[in-house]
C-alpha cells in the first residue's frame, strides 16, 4: 500500500523506468552510514486526533518521513493519498502507509493516537482493559521496529496508558512520554491572554497532574510577560477569592468538553500541542513542557510507578530532567492523591 | 459567539478588568489610519474542507484575523474553540466566528467552501439551483462586509460557481476567482515526482480547463528540474503512445475520487491548496498557479463569460494576467468544448 | 537606481517587452485601493547594523517590500543587489534603493540605523548635536513620505534620539520605538539559559532603564521555564549575595563590549532583536518587549519627556501599553536618575 | 573558547550549579545511540561569505549545532557570541567556535569557505597552490572529525577546489560539492524575474560549467510558469539574435562583479544559495540545483576529473544523481573546452 495505485500504473503504462534514464548516478553511491539518516515520525491511529497531528507535523515540516499505522486498511490509504496531493505546496517529505508495522521501522518518534472506545454502560476499568490490549499488540511491534525511538502516548486516559506503553517497551523511562497536560495548559494560556488581550505566548501558565478532571493549577507559576500575576494582584491590592481562580481552572477543564459537545471531538489544538512537543524532542531544543513522565520521586510521590505531568525538560534524548518548580502544600497533597488513584487503577490492570 | 463564553466567565468571575490595570496606556491611541491595518481572511463554511483551509492559513502564519462563518452554530464555535486552544503554540492570530456576516467585515480575502450537497436522484441542474440560492444568500454579505476583498471559490462545480460568484458580487473579474485546477495540478506534479523519486516542487506540469473529468493535461508544459519531458524522451528515442498518456491524466481525475471512495472525502490537499493561493494573493507573490479564471478571450473562447482554469499570475490585486501559455490545437478545442458546456449550464440558471 | 542597471539592459536587448506578450490582462485592472496593500519595511543606513536588520527582514520574510536608503550611493547599490541576486531562494519581496527617501514611500515602519560616529577626542555632546543634525535631516523626509507609519530608532544613544526622532516626527508617541534594551535582555536571557542548559526562549528576564552602562535589570522578573529564579534560590537556600548579582549584569553590559572588542562591530544579534520587534509589530502580535519609550509618568519618572526601555506591548498600532512591572525602590530610583541624566542631555541639545 | 568567558563568569560568581538543583533527571539518560542524534552543520571559514552562510542556516533553522572554525581567534569569538546573543530569539541551535577542528566534530555537512587572497602581481597559480596548502590543513582534519560528513565546497576557484578537496578528502564523490553556479543561476533567474515582473521563483533557468566568466548559459532550459521562452518566442514571431542572449549571460558574470565593485564583497546572496544546498541535502529534499560535481562521463567529457556544475539532484546522501539535460553541440563543446582548462591546471598542481 506503501506506492499509491495510480503511481505504479504510471511507470507501468509508459513501460519502461523514465527515472533511470533521467538521471544518471556519478558513481556507486556507498551504502547508507548510521550517521547519514533522516528524522522519521510515526503516527499510529489516523483518527482525528491522528490525523490533525500528522498534518501538523508535515506543514512544519518536522519530519523527513512521515509513516501512518491503522487497522483500517481503506481509511488509512485514503489519508494517505489526501496527504501526498499536496506535496507540490510543501517541502518534500516522504508519507507511507500501512497496517503493517514495518512501515514504521527506524523512526525517530513514535506517537500513539489509537484507543478503544468507550461503549455504552461499559465500566472504566474494562475500558482500560481493551485499551492495554490494544497497547499489547501496538507497543511491542513499534519496539521492535525502532529499538532507539521516542514513544509519545496521546490515547486517554492518557497518564496510565503512558505508563503501559513504559512497561510494555522496557524503554527507560526518559523515551516514554504522555501527551499529559501540555494541552490543558495551552487552554489556560489562551483564557489568561484573552482575556488580557496579549499573546499566548507571553503567558507562562502550567496546569500538572494527572490529565482531566482533577488535574491541577499552579497558580504561582501564572506570569504575564514575565510579570507573576498573583504577586502582581496583590501588590495592586485587587482582592480575590481562592474560589475564584479555581472557578477559572474548571473553565479550562470544562473547555475540552465544550468543544467535544459542539463539534463532536476536538482536533487541531491537540495537533498543534503534539507537534510542538515533537519539535522539541527531535530539534533537541531543551525547552520545558508540561508532559506525563515517571513521577515517581518528586513531591512526595512514592510507593509506586506512576505517570503524571510535571513541566520537563525535552530534548533530542527524551525528556532531559524535571523542573524542580515549588508546589504548595494543598497541590502537592492533591498531586500525590492523584498518583495514588492512578495507583489502584494500575493495579487492577495487572502489569 | 465571537467570544468563547469560558473566556467570558473568566473576566467576570475576577470581577474586575485586570487588563486595565496590568497595562498603561503611553498615551491614548490614535484611531486607526486606513494605512495601519493587518491582515484578515475569512472562511465560509466550516466543513472538513473549509476547516483544513483555515487551520493551514493558521499554521502557515498567512493572516492577523482569521473569521469563520458557518450557518451550524454548535461545530462553528467548537472549530473556533478548537483552533484558540492551540494559541500557545502559534503566532498570534485572532481567530472569531460567527453565524452572522459581520464577523467578516474588511476581510482582504473571502473563501467560499460552503455548498448543496447533491439529494440521492436529484439531477445536476437543479443541485446547482440550490447552490445558486446559497451563493444569493452569501456572496452579498461578503461584498457589503469587504468590499475591496479577493473572493475565492472553492465550492464545486467550482467553475460555474465561480461565474456566479463574479455576476453576484459585481467585482471586477480580477478578484473573483475558483480554486480550479490547482489541486489538479498538483496531484499530476506529484504523481510525476513520485515516480521519478525527485522533489515535486521540481515538478512543472498544468492541468487546465474544467475542473474534473473534463480537464486538459498540458503534456508540452511539463518539465522536470527544468528538463521538458516530451522533448527528453524524443531525444531518448523512447517511444510513447499518446493513448499513454491520457492514462495518467486519467489517474489524476481518478486520485480524487480515490480518496473520497477511500477515506469519504477530501480535506488535506484541498487545504494546502487553497493556501498555497492565499499566499500568493497576500503577500503579491506575483506567482504563476491554474486557478479558475474568466477564459473569454483566451485561446478561441468567445460567444460567452465563463470561468475555466488557466495559468494565472497571482498578486495582492488578484489576478495580475494570464500566462500566454501554448496549446497544441487539439488542447485548445477541448477547452472550448468545455467552456460551451459550461456556458449552457450557465444558461440554464437564468443569471 | 532602483532597477538595476543589468536589468535595464535585459530589457533593451531583446528590444521588445516580452513581459507584455507573455501576459495578457484579463481586465483592466482597477486602481489600488486603500485596504489592497502589502507590507512594506524601510531601513534607514546599510552598514552592518542595517543590513543585518533588513537581510533577517528578508530570510523572515516580514515584508512584501522593503526600501534601504543611504547617503554612498555605490555601498547601497551593491547591497541592493546581493540581495536581489537571492530572489530564487527566497518568498518574493520587493527590494528597491536609493539615496533619496521617495524611496520609503507609504512604508509600514522606518527604521532608523544611521548615525554619525564619534571622532577621535570628540566630546560626547558634540556627537549628540551632529546625530541631530543627521535626524533634522532623516526623519522629517521620512514623516512625508510615510506620515502614517511608526519609526524604530536603533542609532545610538537610542533613548536619547528616540526622544528627538519622536520631537521632529510630531507623531504620538506609540509610533516611535527605540530598539533600546531588547538586545540586552537577549543577551540576560542566553547568560543564564546557556549556564542552565535551557532553551533561551524559556528564560524570563528583563534589562530595562537607559540602553548602556546604566541599564538596570529586573532581577525579580527573572523566571525559567515560569519558575521564578530568585524565590527557586530562597526555597532550595542556597545563598547569593547583592554583589554577585550585579556581576551577572555587568557581563551583559560588558558582552557588547567584548563583541566590538573582537569583531569590531555588533550586527547579528541587533539584526534578530530588531526583527523580533518588526514581527511584533507589523504582525499585530500584542506581545511584550523592552523597548524604549515615552517613559513619562511611570515609576515616579516626571518633570520631563524622556524616552527609556520598559516592557511595552507592541502591535500594528505602535506601542499598545506598558506593563505595570513591579520596581524595588531601589531599581526605581536608578530609573529616575537616568531620566534625569538623559532630561540634563536632551536641555543642551535645545529641542 | 566553546564558552563564552562571561558565561563561564556567571557560573563562577554564582558559586554553585543552578542548573544541576533547578532540574532533577529523572533516571540516569542512557548513553546517545547512534540514531539518537541531531544535525550539526559547520563553516570553516568566517569572512563576509562565511557568516553569512552561517547566518542563513541559523536564521531558517537548518541545524541544531553550528559550529565555526576560523584560524582568527578573536574574530571567531565575536563571530560566535554576536551569534550566541540572539537566541532568544531564534529556535535553540547549540552554537561553538573554535580554531582548533575538534569542534566540528560530527558534522553531518562541512561547509569550506576559506581561501588565501590573490596578492597584487600574483600570479594564478601560486595563488592556487597556497589555496592547495591551506586546503591541505583543513580538509583532512574535517574529514578525521566527521568522516561521514558531506563537504561542499564555497571557496574560489570553486571548480578546482572542489576536486581539491575531493582528492584530499578520500571520499566518494557524491559526498564532495561545490557551490559552482547555483548562484549564478540564480542571478540569472533573477534578472528574468524582474524583468517580466514574475516571481524568480517561477522562473526556471540554468547556468552549468565553469563557475565564473566561461559559464554556460542553458536557453533552452528557461522556462517561466512552465512556458519555454525560446518556443514561446518562435511562436510569437518574436526574433532574437543569438548575440543577443549572450549579452543577457554576461550580464550575469558581469553583476558578480559589480557587487564587488560597489560593496567590495559578495555576502548575501552567496549565504542564501548555500543555505537552500544545505537544505536540500540535509532534509533530503531530492531537488535539483547546478552545483559542482564530477562532470567525468557527461556530455563527452573524458580524459580525466574534473569537477563543473550540473544540474544535480541532492538529497540526504550527498549528490543523487544528475540529471540529463540535453546540451547543444556549442553548449557540450564550451563545456568539454572549460573540462580540458581545468584539468591543465589541475596537472599543474601535482596532487
Amino acid at each position: 500500500m506503501k506506492k499509491s495505485s495510480s503511481s505504479a500504473f504510471l511507470g507501468q503504462d509508459l513501460g519502461l523506468d523514465i527515472a533511470q534514464s533521467f538521471f544518471k548516478p556519478i558513481q556507486r553511491t556507498e551504502p547508507p552510514s548510521p550517521t547519514k539518516r533522516h528524522t522519521k515520525i510515526s503516527v499510529v491511529g489516523t483518527g482525528n486526533v491522528g490525523m490533525a497531528i500528522a498534518q501538523t507535523i508535515l506543514t512544519q515540516g518536522l519530519a523527513d518521513e512521515l509513516a501512518l499505522v491503522d487497522a483500517k486498511a481503506d481509511k488509512l490509504q485514503g489519508e494517505m493519498l489526501d496527504l501526498q496531493h499536496a506535496a507540490a505546496f510543501l517541502p518534500r517529505t516522504k508519507i507511507i502507509a500501512s497496517v503493517e508495522y514495518d512501515v514504521t521501522a527506524r523512526s525517530d518518534l513514535c506517537i500513539v493516537t489509537a484507543g478503544a472506545r468507550q461503549i455504552p454502560g461499559e465500566s472504566r476499568l474494562n475500558l482500560l482493559q481493551r485499551n492495554l490490549a490494544l497497547f499489547s499488540h501496538i507497543i511491542p511491534q513499534l519496539v521492535h521496529y525502532s529499538p532507539h525511538s521516542i514513544l509519545m502516548i496521546v490515547s486517554n486516559p492518557v497518564d496510565v496508558l503512558t505508563y503501559v506503553a513504559w512497561k510494555l517497551s522496557g524503554f527507560p523511562s526518559n523515551r516514554v512520554i504522555g501527551s499529559g497536560t501540555n494541552l490543558d495548559s495551552s487552554r489556560f494560556r489562551f483564557l489568561i491572554a484573552d482575556h488580557l488581550d496579549v499573546n499566548a505566548q507571553d503567558v507562562q501558565a502550567y496546569i500538572v497532574g494527572e490529565h482531566g478532571d482533577s488535574s491541577v493549577a499552579l497558580w504561582s507559576s501564572i506570569s504575564v510577560g514575565g510579570v507573576p500575576i498573583l504577586s502582581f494582584l496583590q501588590m495592586q491590592q485587587i482582592a480575590y477569592e481562592k474560589e475564584t481562580l479555581e472557578k477559572i481552572h474548571r473553565a479550562v477543564t470544562e473547555s475540552a468538553y465544550e468543544v467535544i459537545r459542539l463539534k463532536g471531538y476536538t482536533s487541531w489544538a491537540i495537533g498543534y500541542s503534539v507537534a510542538s512537543l515533537a519539535r522539541a524532542l527531535l530539534r533537541d531544543q531543551r525547552s520545558i513542557h508540561p508532559v506525563s513522565v515517571l513521577a515517581k520521586g518528586f513531591h512526595g510521590i512514592e510507593g509506586g510507578e506512576v505517570f503524571l505531568s510535571l513541566p520537563a525538560q525535552l530534548g533530542r534524548g527524551g525528556v532531559l530532567g524535571v523542573a524542580n518548580v515549588h508546589l504548595t502544600d494543598e497541590e502537592a497533597q492533591r498531586l500525590r492523591h492523584s498518583a495514588k488513584t492512578i495507583l489502584e487503577v494500575q493495579s487492577q490492570l495487572g502489569i
